[in-house]
């Protein structure tokens, strides 16, 4: 470890996925609850009647994923590993199995090779106590060409939503699966890495993108873009990567998209803004709607500075399911959940 | 101007703040609308008929403030200033002319005394244009030792919310005006910085935060703190920043309290959590309940490190205004408003 203290609030680095795990049920005692695994966090009413139960998870450090989509009408339990790491299977059973009402459970995870392997096995165990759960792979990034090993980023709060949607309007869990399936095959992302993020754990940065370079189809662990570029103007970094997922997957005038732009981390909403308003701006010049935008911090990766564009090539069940009122936590301070259910 | 291009993601630094205002109202163009004044964004459904406006603002730099809570039951106009500098009267005229039903208007402010100034000389104008606007000047910042002088900081986002959502409750203005104004003068902040911010103008910090410190009562300008300490752990921190609100404003045994800490900009939600859970550990062993607690990234100073605790002491009429449904479009990303009135 580091002898100088890092210029950030921590307490003790090489524990900050418990810590973090451990404050933010705290902050969050009326919605989310401890479990009986300590990297597996649950809806406090879940699991919910009748309702096919949600489950995400993945590797920590990518606030507010995934704990913070925890809430009424959206994730249900989450399996969290360690930094950048997958979940235990321990982890992702007891998300299952806090998750299922006896309808079943989708369980929605990017493509990354050992958090599927975690996942499968935990899949595996589950089946032999009853509980049946369908695993959904988002691998929606292009800033790797080979589509097989495409990884999922911030789609994945795109199907997240979708699935807790779903699953409250009461579809069975065939159709929920069918539905957010659908979703992930008519999304796209691509990453911008401006600087790399620093691993608490060593206190520095895991590689260095020099000043006045940016990383096209960065992922979310900093690592592996496609190319390295002068810095350009935001408007310029907006119409390039937006070309990017339009070539591919084309979309026709007249269709409709969601729009997301997710900060990295250290990021100013204002920088998200400008990308955000040109994107909609370049859509509506090529005749393709943008139904719904979402700017914010959904998906980081620590604090590295960057961004994330999303599109979700609508159709009208998918948009209908956007559009429902959901509660996670982490989005909820000014709506919080609207009744008590305790 | 800097030669070099800032590692951000900028157009023209030095029109940043029409360039974000444009940007924004693109992104959320379901549910805010411009003015006939650039600097004046309004929610599009207002005036609410037979309700009180609830007009906020100040400088620009502080995203999501002041427009991120344009909504629903929330903000019904803002005035926007140049960089940490106070809106003008036409765009304080603007807003309150957009928000007024003839119901009269709130417009709440921090205690800068350039905003209120600009503030009072527009609603002398409005008035004699027959709107009754009601100034309420937040000054829960307890940064500085000399009261008056005060300054409003995150505590104005519990201000709006209290006023948002009792004009939608149809509050009268003077009952409006005594509740918020009693909420203000039940809450507390402390800012703590970790390093300074970006100027976009000039390309470089507006001053240096050593490594290893941090400065206590920091302004939202990065200006003019009580004191230079060493770094210490979170937990420290927040205990530290905790006692230091609870010094200035006791709160006996058995009461209640709602927390917020909100990140200055290039601080991790899982920084913030930590502080936060610390916090609710703290007052739990004191006897006070944290009733609400939210964290996250509610008024920042551009790309500053560090954080702000604020405490509001509840009362029965202050926490259920708290928990209605209010949908401020930076934070409604998931609970988009309930219903389409276009």
């Amino acid at each position: 470890m580091n002898e100088e203290r890092m210029q950030k609030f921590f307490n003790h680095p090489e524990h900050i996925v418990d810590e973090v795990i451990e404050s933010f049920s705290m902050c969050y005692s009326a919605v989310v609850s401890k479990t009986n695994c300590s990297r597996t966090l649950k809806y406090k009413f879940a699991p919910c009647e009748k309702k096919v139960g949600v489950v995400c998870g993945g590797g920590f450090g990518h606030d507010p994923a995934f704990m913070g989509y925890i809430g009424k009408d959206m994730v249900h339990a989450v399996a969290i590993g360690d930094l950048f790491s997958p979940p235990s299977i321990e982890a992702f059973c007891e998300a299952f199995s806090q998750a299922d009402s006896g309808n079943g459970v989708v369980c929605i995870i990017g493509n990354y090779p050992l958090d599927i392997i975690a996942a499968r096995d935990a899949v595996k165990i589950s089946g032999q106590n009853g509980i049946d759960v369908r695993i959904i792979i988002v691998n929606e990034d292009v800033g790797t060409e080979e589509k097989a090993l495409r990884i999922g980023s911030t789609g994945e709060v795109f199907a997240w939503k979708i699935a807790g949607a779903a699953s409250a309007l009461g579809y069975d869990i065939s159709k929920v699966e069918e539905v957010v399936s659908r979703a992930v095959s008519r999304m796209r992302s691509i990453g911008i890495g401006l600087s790399s993020c620093i691993i608490p754990e060593v206190g520095r940065q895991n590689y260095i993108i020099e000043r006045g370079t940016m990383e096209i189809g960065v992922g979310h662990h900093g690592l592996s873009s496609m190319d390295t570029l002068k810095l350009r103007p935001a408007d310029d970094v907006a119409d390039m990567i937006l070309d990017y997922l339009l070539a591919d997957m084309p979309i026709a005038e007249g269709e409709s998209v969601s729009v997301m732009v997710s900060g990295l981390g250290n990021t100013m909403l204002s920088e998200l803004y400008l990308l955000g308003g040109r994107v909609c701006k370049m859509l509506a010049s090529k005749g393709i709607t943008p139904a719904q935008v979402l700017v914010g911090n959904f998906f980081t990766s620590l604090d590295m500075m960057g961004a994330t564009l999303s599109l979700l090539h609508l159709d009208s069940e998918i948009e209908s399911l956007l559009k429902h009122l959901s509660y996670p936590v982490a989005f909820s301070q000014f709506s919080p959940e609207p009744f008590d259910k305790t």
